[in-house]
């Protein structure tokens, strides 16, 4: 009974949810432009005050940077579960905003897609989680379990401020699952619950010979070129089967048969593949499906190389430097400490040592996965088949979420990444879209979710 | 006798040479800047001017470009050598002005140098030809040779003009010799005759994946990398002896024992080339020699490279495509053509089919090596002793110099190189200057071969 007055009021609901979401879209909260610091704050304020008036005790936690919101309702007692609702009210820059059919900040409802910067990633997600809440404090009186929102304001430019914060603060939060959308569905709509995060290194080598520029008629040869150098040493990355063939690189990877066999039960749509990364240059480590290679198997890709002249026409230069950007994407078992020092290692015993070699670590994450076995992941499945009207999909994600493994390392409890935005919503690009069907039936999800958070291990 | 009224008159006449050459080196004939057009042709008009009142024939013979100075005396007759000397009018430009000490087109005599723009590249050695030609017409009435002077304005630019002139007109010169002072003593200054220049094959490697820069989370390891790719291709330039491991690179390479073993006796102070150089990333080609590696081995050298993001900090995009210039230096016995065909083959068997592969050749000129026993070189060793005091040396040139290989096939004779200027000139660069006393004594040697160039061959 219950159950169905809280999806009643969620329908009953839907035109105020998306005329109160447009307001918060409103709000240009571009963490990366320091212009639009105070329109940060704002749409941590508005955050605030919205959770406010649902009824829960909410308040800004300041860091370094843009405050985090954190709110609770713990009203559900020490016998029911509690629950980490996790997300970010910041947004990417609108640029360019030319490109955009309709301004960004201006947001509207369009061929069944709300367009607007942040429709999807991420303010658009955690505002179902906040009519999800809503629904059941309005309907019942009371959430089914303990909540805390954690919302951040900086999860676009590095999430220093609450990993911080999750370092002092998560463990007493005492959570039993960690529920985060701000993913996707898989293609062609199929619902999607992401069981694996790559984690990253990133680094970037300089190789300087000493000098200036030098001509290469009157030196080449016996000047030694920092640019052939570092051809060199990038050159070595890979082996013929575009594996990586840095010394140790793939020990201790840990590829859970079970996740394994659910990606290789995948479907991907070749063809629909190509179109979205506009290329046809699909390849990678040999023995490989494109899904393993995209969400169970670790890289090393070159970001940027910049060595020497490149404007129009022959010059006959020996540069004095020559700089690349590279990163890996780490798999479960692989420490993105270790895997510095291995390229390091690998780099420096390839320069010759008349050269001057900076090799300096920019980033570092590490991988997460998910127990597929969780009982949280099994309790999330019968949802999405009853609300999207098909099963979902264990997915991969190639990307990193680096708050996901401090989450995971603090909270100390199972994550959910389950998401709604769909292939091609422009999440950083012009023309970010949410769907409308989604977005209601997403609610549903969430508010039956609330319900059925199970309760975490044995100790508490 | 009438030796002595030559070089008593260029004695007599030296303060009025420099102001004569400064008038020169004041026209800012820079062929490179478009703005300037009409100083590189007051440049010419002035040494047509001048060598007219010398008693030559002098015309501009216009080309597509910046015109020639042709001037001809025939009048030692049929049985007289014919000498071609060549040089050029046009200088660099004077970037970055604000580094000069003195203004670059207002010349001066400062520390024994004269300095200037042009003092030593090359207008200064092109007036000291002029003023041992005058001497020999002044003091004798006659010059001891026939004398075909070309000077052009396009030898910073690539010298087309001359090149066409010469393919179309440079076998009816027929000459006995080319003389060209474009060059410089050896280290400590040594006089030097320089043996051999090498050639060059200069190209651009673009691979591009099709498609925009893609996010390396999401798409790492399934989409092919362009950057990948090319540092794959050109770390597979080199061997672990810096040698070129391009299949086929150093057949046919025509290194004639007799230079070798001069270049062997050529003495190097290690210490001053690494001063020179700027650096102590001294090496290349294993077993041997820095003047082996400079003057008589080829190279692989990379220019310039370009791809991705090359900004600061971390970004993690997929570059889309991936460049790079880089040139060859090239020996006796190395075609350019077929260099540019084994290294575009090494390149297309590397690169992955499903990437687009632009190999492009950007400038390419032959090697040019004297014959280290031809009768005009043997001439100029004794001069050498008697005006500067040592004996010279053979020394080779690792740049190319386009138009001496053009000269050596069309006008066919010998080719003496035998410049004036000294290590540290700064010919390309601020504070330009010609040694005082190489430019005196220069003019005594110039004047004194003018009268000792040897017939060339039997066929005349």
């Amino acid at each position: 009974v219950s159950e169905g007055a809280v999806h009643a009021y969620i329908d009953a609901g839907m035109d105020r949810f998306r005329r109160e979401l447009y307001d918060f879209l409103r709000i240009p909260s571009v963490s990366a432009d320091p212009a639009h610091a105070r329109d940060v704050r704002r749409a941590a304020e508005w955050c605030r005050d919205h959770v406010r008036a649902l009824g829960m005790d909410a308040r800004l936690e300041e860091t370094d940077g843009h405050p985090l919101v954190i709110a609770e309702w713990r009203g559900a007692g020490a016998a029911a579960a509690t629950v980490v609702v996790y997300g970010h009210y910041d947004v990417q820059p609108p640029d360019p905003v030319a490109a955009w059919t309709t301004p960004p900040f201006e947001p509207e409802l369009r061929d069944g897609r709300i367009h607007g910067r942040g429709a999807v990633d991420d303010k658009g997600q955690v505002f179902m989680h906040l009519k999800a809440i809503e629904a059941h404090l309005a309907a019942t009186g009371a959430l089914p379990a303990n909540v805390v929102l954690v919302l951040e304001g900086e999860e676009e430019v590095g999430s220093a401020g609450l990993i911080a914060y999750l370092r002092d603060h998560g463990a007493r939060i005492g959570a039993d699952a960690v529920v985060i959308s701000d993913t996707a569905l898989w293609q062609g709509g199929i619902p999607a619950i992401v069981a694996s995060l790559r984690g990253t290194l990133y680094a970037e080598l300089t190789i300087r010979r000493g000098g200036g520029e030098l001509h290469s008629g009157t030196w080449g040869g016996a000047v030694l070129n920092p640019a052939n150098e570092l051809a060199g040493v990038l050159g070595s990355f890979h082996d013929r089967d575009a594996r990586v063939a840095v010394a140790g690189f793939y020990d201790g990877i840990d590829e859970a048969p079970e996740l394994l066999a659910r990606v290789r039960r995948t479907p991907l749509d070749r063809a629909g593949f190509e179109r979205e990364a506009g290329t046809r240059a699909i390849g990678g480590e040999r023995g490989r499906s494109i899904l393993e290679r995209l969400w169970l198997r670790p890289t090393l890709d070159i970001h940027g190389i910049e060595s020497g002249y490149t404007g129009p026409g022959p010059k006959t230069v020996l540069p004095a430097r020559a700089t690349a950007k590279f990163s890996c994407r780490l798999v479960a078992g692989q420490c993105p400490d270790r895997i510095a020092r291995l390229l390091e290692r690998h780099v420096r015993a390839r320069v010759d040592a008349r050269f001057d070699v900076s090799f300096r670590v920019l980033a570092s994450a590490p991988p997460w996965q998910a127990d597929p076995g969780a009982p949280l992941l099994a309790a999330v499945a019968p949802l999405l088949k009853r609300h999207l009207g098909r099963d979902a999909v264990f997915v991969g994600d190639g990307g990193t979420i680096g708050v996901v493994p401090v989450l995971a390392s603090t909270v100390a409890a199972p994550i959910l990444l389950l998401g709604f935005g769909l292939p091609g919503s422009n999440e950083h690009a012009p023309d970010e879209w949410l769907s409308n069907a989604l977005f209601e039936r997403g609610i549903h999800v969430l508010a039956d979710l609330l319900a059925r958070i199970p309760r975490h291990g044995s100790s508490r």
